[in-house]
């Protein structure tokens, strides 16, 4: 696939997400390698996709199991996969039962880091007869959730030991705060976190089967952290623009596009298309976030200067249309997000083009659950 | 309702929309009242409830029609009223055949600002025997779409009038740059652009019937520009914090809030609550961008400082806790979010609690369509 819009249908409807079954394929096999190489579990996080049959892809590639974030989500999952984790603190008594239900037909752990959030969970496992895998979330530097300091986590997880309706797994965190190439003091520090824990534990004769680290930035020097043994990437499926600008793949890695309309042409090297927040939602760039909504692809110089609900407003410099003539009214673009996660959320289908460029409809299975 | 958290059952998931009847309708009335005073024709657009339920409450009320801002929105609203203005340029083959396909059944407006998509209309709606009603979206000073200078207006209208399935309504135009409480001077500009227009298109003997003004933060002054005769406010249905902050609202005048679950508490005055970018959207304040991500009911000093995908960090100073001891995990909070459009558009469902507090699931029916 070559992304020619020739191939797509005129009457294709815009905005829609497009995804590349090559590209795709392609990035779940490199992470999967990369893993593989590195004798790391690969548990991807489906919060990307949200997608069955994408999920069914990963698990086929050699995925250990799944992550997810909500309870609706894990159900979904269980379609494809006997073994979840939901890496949230899964809290709140309707998402507490449905936790606990599902957990009577497949293996659900729970990432948490609290003793309340331990004894919430240990009543109602007790109460269902069920058992519950627990990982304690511990804080490594992105200050969201996680137990905070290294006597914390140990009490947690005697705690969690003692506990007869749940398994303490091991440990799961978050190293949102370190950048791709990030130098060594930093990689020591994360690891070192995990190290005094997982001393600790050892020296109360507790031991975990898992060190679970997360996020795609990071994702490929998790060997950096002797400590891990498994991971779970989301966005490594798709990519988007965080990713490209941050280092970590190619414009060419990025599996998924929005196919959008040029509605409106108010002024000189400014088109107006048919994407807006409800479709790249407003996540603006990590890095950058003064950048604009999203990269125009055959623009490069182009910016997503302002969305409203409906409408990308996007400045064509001149130095862009020296290469390419300026789109007219009715003609179609690509751009790729900036955050593809919570665009596909926006979503209630995608289009997976296949290698004869035949459009697949598809539901984002998982999009929109409650709990 | 007086939006105690007694009247929620404990097992209600979260983070759920719940919108309180008493006070939708009260707006609804309200914004209608005005308007009937002033004799301009209320045109709610459906964009901020997506609820047939809801459109059906503002046609009751007296609204002359509905906009929308999509093909699929538009479809939808036809099963409660029949004369729909779509107030966003159609173009693309897919949105203009369905466009023309709805307009056999239902009267269709469009709002266009150029030639090319008249063309583009008139060509469709030709080869399907239809007449699309236009309305030509002029530029008052918001600069997102509009044709920019009276000639060209004028000369669009002409054109339009011409053309035999296309019906020329009027103008219309989005004057999102106004503030409530705009000095005279703004308000005169703003008039004396539409009034321009409408000189020289009565100096050709083009005679028009509607001129749709919008935005709900100017909807309540829309009497300070005498051409008006057609209002299209969204947001006043339900409010938000943009609302109440820009001083049109209070905070009692918010008929949505999002129900969140505290899952983590990971520092002193700091919680974490299960509403995310994925529920709230990352809509910023408008007047204040770093005022965080919504307004946390009771603890009105509290902070969400970050929004992850299914996390909403919250900081709550220790002033409020004189008032209020700080949340448990598992407790619940309202949260009221600065964009209520972006985040009943996240949602497949809303709740709505009637007088006696029962809870009523009902779908959010135009949310996620294609075109």
């Amino acid at each position: 696939m070559n992304w020619t819009l020739e191939t797509i249908p005129d009457d294709h409807p815009t905005p829609s997400v497009i995804i590349s079954e090559s590209i795709a394929e392609k990035n779940i096999r490199s992470m999967q390698a990369y893993c593989d190489q590195h004798r790391l579990k690969l548990r991807p996080h489906t919060k990307t996709h949200k997608s069955i049959w994408m999920a069914e892809r990963q698990m086929r590639a050699g995925a250990c199991g799944l992550t997810v974030a909500k309870a609706g989500e894990a159900e979904v999952m269980s379609s494809v996969c006997d073994d979840i984790l939901i890496a949230y603190p899964a809290m709140g008594a309707s998402r507490i039962a449905r936790v606990t239900e599902l957990a009577k037909r497949v293996r659900v752990s729970v990432g948490i880091d609290s003793r309340d959030a331990a004894e919430h969970l240990q009543n109602a496992a007790a109460a269902k007869g069920i058992c519950l895998g627990i990982l304690v979330d511990v804080e490594v530097g992105f200050h969201r959730t996680g137990v905070a300091s290294c006597e914390s986590a140990i009490r947690l997880c005697e705690y969690l030991s003692n506990q007869k309706n749940l398994y303490l797994r091991g440990l799961m965190c978050f190293p949102g705060h370190i950048l791709p190439g990030a130098p060594d003091e930093r990689w020591l520090e994360y690891e070192q976190a995990l190290g005094a824990i997982l001393d600790g534990l050892k020296a109360k004769g507790i031991s975990v089967e898992t060190v679970s680290g997360g996020s795609t930035p990071t994702a490929r020097e998790s060997h950096r952290n002797r400590y891990l043994n498994e991971i779970r990437p989301g966005t490594y499926v798709y990519n988007d623009v965080n990713e490209v600008r941050l280092g970590v793949c190619d414009w060419d890695d990025c599996a998924a596009r929005v196919l959008v309309t040029v509605v409106s042409m108010p002024e000189s090297n400014k088109i107006v298309v048919d994407g807006g927040s409800k479709t790249l939602s407003s996540d603006r760039n990590a890095a950058n976030p003064d950048a604009g909504f999203g990269f125009v692809v055959g623009y490069p110089s182009a910016k997503i200067t302002r969305l409203s609900e409906e409408h990308g407003e996007i400045h064509i410099p001149d130095i862009d249309l020296e290469a390419k003539a300026l789109p007219k009214i009715g003609d179609r673009l690509w751009i790729i997000p900036n955050h593809i996660c919570v665009c596909i959320n926006l979503q209630n289908q995608f289009y997976l083009q296949d290698s004869e460029n035949r459009l697949v409809e598809m539901p984002v299975n998982a999009r929109g659950l409650l709990v």
